[in-house]
């Protein structure tokens, strides 16, 4: 990352000057409505856990901020290429020597892919560390943006990046944990109001805090609520363990299948989401909740997602809790509630083994 | 449909006057392209049948528009609006009750979808006859518009709403081989020429011809060249056969996994890609060019098509005469080539079916 010296504050005005950095290299992704998804979000969905309350009515017209159309098909791009530019803004980085020395971030996602394209962009070298586990479809997709890759045991990681800046003199690129990170995943929301008048809330999820936290930023001052969204299986939700405790969690280890989400929140992203409570709050879904929310993004919205970008319609449809706080706060007059789908890297074989008869 | 002499000549000025009466009722659906999907079209790909020649090498920017996004899930949202607005101005027949007598329409797929919504939304009655074969998904989602349904076995459709029209005194809408809906559908490549500039092709899917003919007619005039996709499994390539031999073939039986392009195409259609030589060419291709061009939408365009709407990428990424076209024609300059990504209606499961492993 640049020097922390150059980083701008914590701020919505960073988010709009992030903003204007970055805006000719991301794609403005599209926002999609559906009137069945409308309609179905303000039925009483099926309560599983009985009891004696009735299931809640809330009003909903969702709109979803497309991140699956992102230039590498994820978010992550727009925190990649805004910690690429900051960096060239450093003082003295490119006469340096900078591009040459290069970028390193470990990753076996998303992350990877979006450093080793904005490296690329800007004539930067990139080195990513992954582990030796990953799919050969990710392996090939990283080598295919020139980046140099090196392979790693599950525990090495650090090892190796350190290994690769002591001989190289690369500056490592943080996945979450940075503010030019947090500030570059801001855009998002940044965009969606702007494309969406009058918004009450957003919904994002939240696995290092990145986006979520950079949402929440773009949010400040406007009266837009923000809110989490996790997938509860096996402890994956330690977020929101973490905002219900006022402790963040720092340990936590998952098989859920939303693998995008698997990480815990960092330091940076919770102290904007909750020591300075821009997040409302956290909620968390189960396996079979985000699988049907995947099934309708497909065949509702025809769109590709990876079942990581399907938690935040999991939470709106079936966390009653949310539907709860949505009718009572919003009542007649509904909400319009933008939801970001993150990302859409997962391939045709994986669906078919999520959707198997 | 609307009286025959209601209806507009054939031609760009009369798709341009149905794009008028239609822009607000149907959505102007973005258009996507990949850097990725570009490089690879742009590569020479390995042939299967063996010869002296070597792979073609065309230049190629693709530019998708996606009909899987338009309302019900594909372009026969604009041929049925069109169909009804213009069934609306007809003289007297709202004044003699039309609205409550009705429109019918017999389709398994798609139009039935698209009529009832277009009906729906213009408090007309639809009644629908659809296969007793039909998916329970298709009978809900048509029963979701609030249309009639009506059940029937695979040879008796004709008779079956034969019948309705008699009791109930509906209007037949045609699915493809009439000029309303040939106008409708030809707002798609309309809006497609208004959204990239200096197109040099359209491909185009090919089934009744509708969308195909409608395409044509709608780069009448502009020099932009119109080509038809087609599967060739088990005779598919009606179209393609008849192109080539000059009389329109009248019978097609087959199981290709395209099962949106199954059907012959109609006389109108025939007459505008045929015999007014509006189409330049058709091609067709391989099932499994099919199933390849498919995953590389799901995974680079992040895109849910149904079969058929992946049989245009095909053309151009795996016909190796429609690729040798484009070199020869295109030279160095390459060309700027619209697909229409036709619809997208395809549950989980039968893409679960598809590409399991």
């Amino acid at each position: 990352m640049a020097d922390i010296s150059t980083c701008s504050p914590l701020t919505r005005d960073s988010v709009v000057e992030a903003h204007n950095l970055i805006k000719s290299k991301v794609h403005c992704t599209p926002v999609l409505t559906s009137t069945y998804l409308n309609q179905l979000a303000s039925t009483p969905q099926p309560v599983t856990v009985t009891g004696d309350k009735e299931p809640a009515e809330p009003i909903l017209r969702l709109w979803f901020k497309c991140e699956n159309l992102q230039r590498i098909g994820a978010f992550k791009a727009r925190g990649a290429f805004h910690a690429m530019e900051k960096l060239k803004k450093e003082p003295n980085w490119l006469e340096n020597g900078g591009a040459s020395k290069g970028v390193v971030c470990f990753s076996a996602g998303n992350h990877a892919q979006a450093v080793a394209l904005a490296a690329r962009e800007s004539q930067i070298t990139a080195h990513i560390v992954m582990p030796e586990t990953s799919s050969p479809v990710k392996l090939r997709s990283v080598e295919g943006y020139d980046a140099s890759l090196t392979l790693c045991g599950r525990f090495e990681r650090e090892a190796c990046a350190a290994e690769i800046i002591e001989r190289t003199g690369a500056r490592l690129i943080s996945p979450f944990d940075h503010s030019d990170i947090i500030l570059g995943q801001g855009t998002a929301g940044l965009e969606l109001q702007e494309q969406v008048e009058n918004l009450d809330a957003i919904v994002a999820p939240c696995s290092g805090g990145g986006l979520l936290s950079g949402t929440a930023l773009s949010c400040e001052g406007t009266g837009i609520r923000v809110y989490g969204a996790e997938p509860e299986f096996e402890g994956a939700d330690d977020g929101r363990r973490g905002f219900l405790s006022g402790t963040r969690v720092t340990h936590v280890e998952t098989n859920t299948i939303a693998d995008g989400l698997v990480g815990k929140l960092g330091v940076c992203p919770w102290n904007i989401i909750y020591e300075r409570r821009l997040v409302s709050m956290m909620y968390a879904v189960t396996e079979e909740n985000i699988l049907n929310a995947m099934k309708l993004i497909f065949e509702r919205l025809k769109l590709v997602v990876e079942p990581a970008a399907a938690v935040p319609l999991a939470v709106v449809l079936y966390n009653e809790e949310f539907r709860e706080m949505v009718e009572t706060t919003a009542g007649k007059d509904g909400w319009d509630v933008g939801i970001i789908l993150s990302g859409g890297n997962v391939g045709v074989e994986r669906i078919s083994d999520l959707f198997a008869r």
